[in-house]
């Protein structure tokens, strides 16, 4: 952080030179940890002295919001020396992510081209593979020659996203084949395109999920990925690094569903409170709701409880470490079924390992807690002990087993595991854990 | 899967070239697919049957039990021949994965080369950069042409990584500056490549951490980055395809974590019944026996319960709303860390906004049990009502704000939030969150 200070300082005492000097150096990350350290007027001083490409590459990796901050406070001359700048399938983000009136400005400010192009792009969902691709790739012919490729190749289109994958078309446009790059430099310079290229392409259709094209990026460690319409005309390419920004936004969104939340990946610190709320309220009240199905439970059972004050002590207890054990299942299951490793039809392999593994972890659990609440605060009687013990064993058992097949269940069905799972195994392990126990108290102490 | 079930009918038919030709055109996805679906016989003949490239790509992403028992079954042979084209990195997790009959016999199989530079890779931590790292990269000195340099391009080492980016090294091997494929190709075959290459050139250290590595690389949007020693010597180059699986395998970890297990992410159907006890048990123990601390809380406030009745229906409510709201703040934050967007330094801004949403969330669902709890069954009365609603006001605001204050606190201490923030935050709020509820219902009930 050496380099924010010296910033700091240059930017305090009006050091132009030196601050130039200072910026020219940073990197993005340092761009954006200093973006964030600073006001606004100061921010828009030091956007206004790094380089161009500086400026592009700091602009693409901003929030939304602050995309339509400091488009709507650039002149429309800086506006337009910057857009002439960015990659068609930034460009296409930024303007499906700001207001109306700063969409209108960046519109009149773009080249004839770059609007075609942006254009195009903006007819597809940006969830979909076209939606990720950039228009500006290498196409060539068949029947040229490596050295006419390499040729074509070093004059240079200078704004190619990556021109290590070269796709061979016909009149067209439908894909016949690709070669990288490395296959083009090691062949000799006579030899003709078409048979060297491979004719096996692997593409992406402009509607295949982009959690499907980061999978088969991946599959193949390919850089780049060509995609096409439903004539196998070649529409664009996915970048590798347009796929890591989708691997980490689909890891946000995982997560955040396993928190109980709409999945949307926001910033927090530029997250409104009232935006929070809608994206955290629902679900709790969800959970609320169906929770209270326990207080029935529990009215119902009010007789056991009475006559044996002891069991209310570890209500809890027992609420807790059933959705422990389910919820360790269901992660396995949901995280399992995101990888391709488990599906519905493997339910009886999983079922008799979570019968062991449930067996197991309730012998134990049920063991741990005698001991712990027998010898130590509230202590109470070794029979007592016994029962709650017993019921841990029947609760942990069940409740590790419907955390496996309630994933593989809803899965099966077509929706996400990972957003039901949750408030629908908490509820139900919730009501049959304490049903469980009170039904076992009620029969060992004979009430 | 057309293509799986015509190899399964070849090879029940024993048509041995159709079904050669059938496996010629697999994707590794298909193989991987087909594999998990064969006996160990029938893979075993087909594993024989592929491409020796296919052979490769498959074996260096099987699991290590499944690694183990291919290396096991196959000839010494057909050991060396595949070994001869795995990448040193690979075979250096390989040989950390197998067993240690099968790691000699492998030894033995491999060339003079491979194993000095599987050697030197065997060296380095496999979590740090250099255990991701390759030996196989281009580097050249800063006086030669562009031209010169093509021409060593093409003359072409064959088992490069990438031969994307070029590095420029010193006579004692420091990197002096990188140059991309693109910008050789772009320049005039007379210029010198010292006066073209990038002398800022972005490198990890060998020990740096695999998660900082996809940081740094995903930042830069770079295919490869070049991993050095604190000489600044470079010692190889990480790329792009190993940064996604580290991607992976730190989103597996991250979301085992989350679902209080061990992180280390398995097979689901490969893993043991003792394993996935030895990943479970010591959690559910932990949380079990930190969570007991409610039973103490419940015993010293049997007065108060035994007083007013119905408090007892509505403990599980009451814990599990001020888990969901812990969870949710927690979540958000552990994931803002874990992005680099939020720390400990915005803590004051973090409990504001938590303060507010909390507040908002508190009275909502205070207002939804009220209404729940007297209009339907139990139907508990509405001075009782109010007791449970102000109640759980104060449970959902000290847990939402508890969840978000937590975590910036364990990160802030150099703990690793995900794994610390759940058991410890759901004995906090389950004890707070019952001592704050029959807290509230004396005072309001004036017992």
């Amino acid at each position: 952080m050496s380099n924010i200070d010296n910033i700091r300082e240059h930017l305090d005492l009006m050091h132009r030179d030196l601050l130039r000097e200072e910026l020219n150096h940073l990197s993005l990350s340092e761009m954006l940890d200093l973006w964030q350290e600073m006001g606004e007027d100061e921010a828009m001083e030091i956007f206004l002295l790094l380089q161009l490409d500086q400026k592009v590459e700091l602009i693409t990796h901003l929030s939304e919001a602050e995309q339509e901050w400091l488009l709507k406070s650039l002149s429309l001359e800086k506006i337009r020396e910057l857009l002439d700048e960015i990659e068609p399938d930034d460009l296409a983000d930024i303007i499906q992510a700001v207001s109306h009136d700063v969409r209108s400005s960046v519109w009149k400010s773009l080249s004839e081209e770059a609007r075609r192009e942006t254009q195009f792009l903006l007819k597809f969902d940006s969830d979909d593979a076209a939606g990720l691709m950039t228009p500006r790739y290498i196409a060539l012919r068949s029947n040229i020659t490596v050295e006419q490729a390499i040729h074509f190749i070093r004059q240079g289109v200078d704004d190619i996203e990556t021109i290590y994958y070269v796709y061979v078309v016909d009149q067209l446009q439908r894909i016949q084949g690709v070669i990288s790059l490395r296959e083009i430099l090691f062949s000799n310079n006579s030899e003709v395109i078409g048979s060297k290229m491979s004719t096996n392409v692997i593409s992406v259709q402009e509607d295949t999920d982009q959690e499907e094209v980061a999978r088969i990026l991946e599959d193949y460690d390919f850089i780049a990925l060509p995609v096409t319409d439903r004539y196998n005309r070649l529409l664009g390419i996915i970048t590798f690094d347009d796929v890591i920004d989708v691997i980490r936004e689909e890891q946000t969104e995982d997560i955040y569903k396993m928190g109980a939340m709409d999945g949307s990946s926001d910033i927090y610190l530029e997250t409104g409170i009232f935006r929070l709320l809608k994206k955290r309220i629902p679900w709790l009240i969800l959970l609320l709701l169906t929770g209270t199905i326990t207080t029935n439970v529990l009215a119902l059972t009010d007789d056991i409880l009475s006559a044996a004050a002891f069991l209310v002590l570890f209500i809890p207890v027992i609420t807790q470490t059933g959705g422990n054990s389910g919820t360790q299942s269901s992660t396995l299951m949901i995280r399992g079924i995101a990888m391709g490793h488990v599906d519905f039809a493997d339910i009886g392999k999983v079922v008799l390992k979570e019968f062991l593994v449930g067996v197991f972890m309730g012998v134990i659990l049920g063991g741990v807690i005698i001991l712990r609440s027998v010898y130590l605060p509230p202590g109470i009687a070794w029979y007592e002990g016994l029962v709650i013990g017993l019921s841990l064993i029947f609760v942990v058992l069940f409740s590790t087993i419907i955390g496996a097949v309630a994933p593989l269940l809803i899965h099966k069905l077509g929706w996400d595991p990972t957003v039901i799972a949750a408030p629908l195994m908490s509820t139900v392990i919730d009501v049959t854990g304490l049903s469980i126990y009170t039904f076992t108290a009620k029969m060992l102490l004979g009430l």
